[in-house]
C-alpha cells in the first residue's frame, strides 16, 4: 500500500513535468528532452509501482503515513533531480538532488553559481518544485485521488505544518481541495499583480511560485534587487500573506471575520513583522535614502526572512549586527502553523512562552491552578509537553546537523548559518547571500538535504526513517 | 524582612573578607587596606540594614524569596567589587563589578589583561568569590542563621540549581549544613592533593576554589597549561566531581550505593563525559603526541567545559570544528542539577529528550497512554511543561542578550560566544580563550553581568526583578 501511494505520487510528478516541458518547448530549448525523458521515467516507475503493488489491504497505520510522507518526498526529489543532470545544466547528481530537495522543501538554497546560464525550462521546473512542495505534495495528491481519502488522516498529520491540525471541513478530500483552491487563487492574484508591474509571464510565474511556496528560487543573481519598488512591494506583501495560517483565509471566505482577526497566532505574527520592521528601519536609517525606501527595504527583508522565503532586495550582510540578529531570530520563529513557511512556527513559540509565563505564576503563587490558553481554548498539559518535546528535538537535530557540517572545511559562521538556513527552510546562507552552497562538500550537501526534509516535514517523519524498528517491522 | 536578610548577607560578606585580608597581610601587600575598608563598609551597611529593618512580620512569600536571592547577589557583587577599585588594581568600577559578578556566579569571565600584576590578596578574594558563590550564598547563610530556617523553603527553591529540588533531609537547616560539609570536605581533599603535587598553599587554595565553584579564575595567564600532568589530572577529575548532583554524595555517605549509582542523571552525565572525551581524543589525535597526553587533554577540556568551569590546558581554538562543536554543546548542557555547574543541567535535557521520545510513541500509537519516567518516578505533565517553559525562557533570554550585545562593535562570533559563555556561567569567550572581556563596552559588560546572574539563578529570580509588578506591589 505504501509503495502504491508512492507510485501515484511519481505519476503525479510526471504530469507536473508537462508544464516546464511546455515552457522549454515555447522557448525552443534543448532542455525539453531532459524534461521529457524524466517524464517518461516517472511515468514508467510510477505505473509499475501502482500496477505491481495492488493490494486488498487498504489500511494505513500512523507509521505507514509517516513512511509514505518521507519516502514520497525522497523519491520525488530523487526523480525530480534528473532534468538538471540530463540537460547537463547541473552535471553533478548530488548537486542536482540538493537543488531539487531545496525546491520541494521550499528552502531555496542553491548550488548554482550563475543562474543566467540555465535554460527557461529548467528554471521553470526549479521554481515549480517550490510551488508543488509549498502546499505539500500529499495534500495535492489527496485532492486528485479520492479512494484513499478516508484513511489519509495519518498522512495529513505528518504533512500539515504546525502543532494544531485544524480540520477546516470534516471531509479530508474537501479540505485538501479547499486549501488547494485558496493556494491557486492567491498565486493567480500575485501573477496578475506582477504582470501589471511589467514583468513577463515567465518571470511573474517564477516569482509567484517562489513566493507561494515561501521558497525563494529566482532567475537573477541579485534576487529581487533589480526590480522596481512596485514589484518589491507586491512580492513582500505576498510573502507575508503566504506565511499566514490558511485556516484564516478559510474563515475569511466564510465571512467569520471576528474569528479570523481574533486569532492569537495571526496577531502575534503580524505584530512581530510590524515591530521588527520598525526596529530594523530605525537601525538602518543611515544606509538608505528616504523613508519610503528604508521602510520598503526593512519590510521586504523581514517578510522574506520570517516566512523563510529567502528573497532579498539588498545585501543585508552589511547591516548592523542588531538588525542581523533580529533577522536570525525571525528565521528561527518562522511562519504560522498551516502555512507554507518553515521554522519553529509562531503558534509553537506562543504556546511555549505562555507555558513559561504560567510557570512563573506557579512559582509565585504555588497553590493556584493555572492553565495555558491558546486561541481561546485551554490547552491540556499533553499538548504543552509535546510542544516542549518538539522544541528539544528541533534543537538537538539542528545541533546534530551543525556537528556533521563541522567535518567540512567551513568557517564557524558558515556551518552555523548553513545548518540554521537549511533546517528552517530559509535558503540563502548568511555571509554568502546570493547563491551559496556550491563550495560545500558532497557529504555536507547530503546532510543539508536531510536537514531540509526534516525541517519541512516537522522532523518526525524523517526521524522515523532513521529508526531501525521502522524497517525491521515492515520487513524491508 | 527582605532588607533585613540582605543586611545579614552583607554582614556575612564582611566576615568572608577577613580571609583575603589575612592573605594580603601575610604577603605584606598594600591591598590589605582596600580589603579592610570594604570590610568596614560591609559591616556598616549590613549592621544598619539589620538594625533598622527589625520587623515582627517574619513571613516570607515566594515572591520575597526570589527578590531576596536576586537583590542579595546584586548587593554582594556591588560591595564585593570595592576592593578591586580601592586598591586600584581594577580602576574602572563597571569592570570590577563585572569581575565580581563573574566570581560570585562562578562564571570565570575576566576583564583583566595581565593577572601577574594583581596582588595575592586581591587574587585570593577573586577566587574566593567563586567558592562562596559556588554553593550559593544563601545556602551558606542558611547554615549560620537558624531563625529563618523554617521559612526558607522559598529561598531554597529560587537558589537550588536544577529542576528537581531534592530535599536531602527534612529540616532545611540541616540540609544546608550537610551540603556545606560535603562541599568543604571535597574542597579540602583537592587542596591536599594539589599540595602533594608541589603547589604552594596559596595556589592550591585558589585552584580548589575555582574548581569547587566550577568558576575558573586562576592566577596565571595561560590557565592550567603550565602545570604538571598530575595537577591537571587532579583538577580535571575534581571539576567532574563538582559537576555531580550533591544528592549523590549524600547517598554515598549514608551508603545507599545502589540508589547513588542507579541515578539516571549521574549515568547520563558520566556517559556524556566519557563519549565526548573519546570522540574528541580521536579527533585531535594528530595534534598531540602520545595516548596519555591526548586523553588528558581531551578529558580536561571536556570536564572543564561540561561543568562550565572554564579552565583549560591547551588552546582549543585551533582544534577541528567537530571538537569545538562538541564542546559548545557540552557548554549548553552543563552540569547536573544540584551541583555548582551552570548551563541547562543534565536532568532537564534528559527530561526533554524523554518527552520527545514519548511524543514519537504517541504519534505512532495514538491510543496508548505513555508516561515519562525519570529517576524511577513517573513525572507528571506539569513538570514536563515547566521544563519546556524553562527551556524557551532560557533560549529567549540568551537571544535577548545576544541582541543587546550586537549594539557593541563585536564580531558575530564574539557576541554569540560571549552571550553563551556568560549566560551558562562558563567564562572564557571562545576565540579569545585566555582573559577575554576587556574590550567589551561598559554597556555590554552590564548586560553580561545580568546574563551571568540570570544564568546562575535559573532565570526566574532575575526575571522577576524586571517585572514592574514586583516593585509596585511591594511599595518600593
Amino acid at each position: 500500500m505504501v509503495l502504491r501511494i508512492i507510485g501515484l505520487l511519481v505519476l503525479a510528478e510526471a504530469a507536473l513535468l508537462t508544464l516546464p516541458a511546455l515552457v522549454s518547448l515555447i522557448y525552443g530549448e534543448a532542455s525539453v528532452w531532459s524534461l521529457l525523458i524524466t517524464m517518461a521515467v516517472c511515468a514508467a516507475v510510477g505505473g509499475l509501482l501502482v500496477l505491481v503493488c495492488r493490494t486488498k489491504n487498504k489500511t494505513i497505520y500512523a507509521r505507514d503515513g509517516f513512511v509514505i510522507v518521507s519516502l514520497g518526498w525522497l523519491t520525488m526529489s530523487a526523480l525530480g533531480a534528473m532534468p538538471f543532470v540530463i540537460s547537463g545544466e547541473i552535471p553533478n547528481y548530488i548537486d542536482a538532488f540538493f537543488e531539487t530537495v531545496s525546491g520541494f522543501t521550499t528552502t531555496g538554497a542553491s548550488i548554482i553559481p550563475d543562474l543566467s546560464k540555465l535554460s527557461h525550462g529548467i528554471l521553470f521546473w526549479r521554481s515549480f518544485t517550490h510551488w508543488v512542495g509549498g502546499m505539500g505534495v500529499l495534500v495535492f495528491i489527496l485532492a486528485i485521488i479520492p479512494n484513499i481519502a478516508d484513511r489519509s488522516i495519518h498522512i495529513m498529520r505528518a504533512e500539515s505544518p504546525g502543532p494544531v491540525v485544524g480540520k477546516i471541513v470534516p471531509r479530508m478530500k474537501d479540505t485538501a481541495m479547499l486549501l488547494y483552491i485558496m493556494y491557486i487563487g492567491l498565486t493567480l492574484i500575485e501573477v496578475v499583480l506582477l504582470l501589471c508591474g511589467g514583468l513577463s509571464l515567465f518571470e511573474s510565474l517564477v516569482y509567484s511560485f517562489g513566493t507561494a511556496g515561501t521558497g525563494g528560487f529566482g532567475i537573477r543573481g541579485d534576487s529581487i534587487a533589480s526590480y522596481s519598488p512596485y514589484i518589491q512591494w507586491v512580492i513582500g506583501v505576498f510573502m507575508m500573506l503566504f506565511g499566514v495560517n490558511f485556516n484564516i483565509y478559510y474563515l475569511l471566505l466564510v465571512r467569520k471575520l471576528k474569528a479570523a482577526f481574533g486569532s492569537t497566532e495571526l496577531r502575534v505574527y503580524l505584530g512581530i513583522i510590524l515591530a521588527s520592521t520598525a526596529v530594523i528601519a530605525f537601525n538602518i536609517r543611515n544606509l538608505y535614502s528616504g523613508l519610503p525606501e528604508i521602510i520598503r527595504v526593512a519590510f521586504f527583508q523581514v517578510s522574506s526572512v520570517m516566512t523563510t522565503t529567502g528573497y532579498s532586495t539588498v545585501d543585508f550582510s552589511v547591516w548592523p549586527e542588531l538588525s542581523k540578529g533580529i533577522l536570525l531570530v525571525l528565521m528561527l520563529i518562522g511562519g504560522c502553523a498551516g502555512s507554507t513557511g518553515g521554522g519553529m512556527k509562531v503558534s509553537r513559540v506562543v504556546i511555549l512562552f505562555k507555558s513559561a509565563k504560567k510557570e512563573i505564576k506557579r512559582l509565585l503563587h504555588p497553590r493556584t491552578v493555572s492553565y495555558v490558553k491558546f486561541e481561546g481554548k485551554k490547552l491540556d498539559e499533553q499538548v504543552i509537553g509535546s510542544v516542549g518535546g518538539y522544541f528539544i528535538l528541533y534543537f538537538a537535530l539542528m545541533i546534530g546537523v551543525m556537528l556533521l557540517l563541522s567535518f567540512d572545511s567551513l568557517s564557524f559562521e558558515e556551518y552555523i548559518t548553513g545548518a540554521i538556513s537549511c533546517f528552517n527552510n530559509i535558503g540563502p546562507a548568511e555571509g554568502r547571500l546570493f547563491g551559496g552552497y556550491m563550495d560545500y562538500s558532497g557529504f555536507s550537501k547530503l546532510v543539508l538535504s536531510f536537514a531540509m526534509l526534516a525541517g519541512r516535514l516537522e522532523i518526525y517523519p524523517m526521524l522515523l526513517l532513521l529508526l531501525p524498528s521502522t524497517w525491521i517491522r515492515k520487513g524491508f
